[in-house]
């Protein structure tokens, strides 16, 4: 029976290509949030869940941060990288010098804001839920109208392209995690994801806890913060450090850190994107 | 004359009930998105501008911090936080059980997202780009439907309230932060912010600057980091601590880090809430 794995849907994200680049055989079974996606995981509906968890231009999705610190058991098995390509979508036969509105999310919009101010300079533009969503309600709108979206949900919609990798910046990519009930045995070029946070604040605690890491000669590779949710000014630190939790040198570092800490918790340890 | 203010309008959004406490002498001129509020005051056209910065449960307001580090000259010169009540508005006369369609922007839909499931469970969820937008949306809807938006908004557009203080969690404040052309003098009790990145990456080069603030008794009050915007894994660090950028043991400690640093940048130096 093919492994079955949730995904943000509907069909036609982004994060069903990236489903789809890891495992083109699974079942991919649609989950219409990002929580939703990981209570699959959890709960045994799906074995493994794929959700975004960083944009080069956008920075961190914090939906997916603030789950795997607060609400959920699952861990990152693994990470994707996946260029995102805008596409400009219509009704076939669409001209574009006739379209007055166009549909997509927020964050796709400000991604290829110049290219609609010269492009399309007097067009009204219509946030929806999801590319996909977008692409669904400008199939069916009643003016002339365009979605910003992927190949895939062209396809999916029976969209035509009227203008393909419409982004502003050519380096637009996008990191997805695999959410699993386990993460990932040590391979040798591995990252590791923690968060901790304080009891107490005082000056150089932070500074305590990275020199765990630089003593030992460990790298960063992403140093961020979410609010604890619990009041203004309190933050949860997030770090990935390249290695795995059971390399002897990380494992020593991650118990004195968790000492310090109140709030600590590993995310998984994964293989590096871009090995072998 | 009056002072001019911009904030992100339209009239009705959260940023102008920080605009009307900070100023309410002023003269408030709305503008479409965060990136034209500090055009405006880069220009002239406004002497400050208001913008929220960051908010206790969604986090940053990334658009803020990425137009201070990349795009703007303006600093901050005072930061004001405001709770946020979501309301839940309808024109007048609706009944509740026939509402069909709540519309709002993304995040006021997730920070309501237990009454929705609880109260309108089978409703139909609509983005808008502002709640001031969903509020007007929901008024010329020929559905029955409602909005979820600020008790200003149900004033300007002349909706009725269906339900107050509708979101999950109690503790929902955002900090926003007055934009101007130059920061404020010492009070004795301020902030700074800056954002610095490296040329190079190697273990312990974000600890060796942490420890110039530490070794100097200087608190953090906020850490945190964006994209670089050139290639994923590359960061942007923002930090805001304790004290005056004039103060002469942080004008030594940011002296030292600028030494470090590839970009370097001072956001501005500010009286901190709650002071007096």
């Amino acid at each position: 029976m093919a492994k079955k794995i949730a995904y943000l849907g509907p069909p036609g994200t982004f994060t069903e290509e990236a489903a789809l680049l890891y495992d083109e055989t699974a079942q991919l079974i649609p989950f219409p949030s990002i929580p939703a996606v990981a209570v699959a995981v959890d709960s045994g509906m799906a074995e493994e869940g794929v959700v975004a968890i960083e944009n080069s231009i956008e920075g961190s999705v914090t939906d997916t941060l603030d789950l795997l610190i607060h609400e959920s058991r699952v861990l990152i098995k693994k990470e994707l990288v996946l260029p995102i390509e805008h596409q400009l979508l219509a009704k076939p036969g669409t001209e574009a010098s006739a379209v007055k509105v166009i549909f997509s999310i927020p964050q796709a919009l400000a991604q290829c804001r110049r290219f609609i101010e010269r492009c399309f300079p007097k067009v009204e533009v219509v946030a929806a839920l999801s590319t996909a969503a977008a692409v669904e309600e400008m199939m069916t709108s009643s003016h002339p109208a365009a979605a910003i979206g992927s190949r895939r949900a062209a396809q999916i919609y029976g969209a035509e392209t009227l203008a393909q990798s419409i982004q502003d910046q050519a380096s637009n990519v996008t990191r997805f995690v695999v959410l699993a009930a386990t993460d990932h045995p040590q391979t040798g070029f591995d990252k590791t994801s923690l968060c901790f946070s304080f009891a107490e604040d005082h000056p150089g605690i932070l500074c305590s806890v990275l020199q765990e890491f630089a003593q030992r000669d460990i790298n960063l590779a992403k140093a961020e913060s979410r609010p604890s949710k619990e009041s203004l000014g309190q933050y949860i630190f997030l770090v990935d450090l390249e290695g795995h939790r059971e390399d002897p040198l990380i494992s020593e570092a991650l118990a004195r850190v968790k000492e310090k800490s109140a709030l600590f918790k590993i995310l998984g340890s994964y293989p590096r994107y871009g090995g072998k």
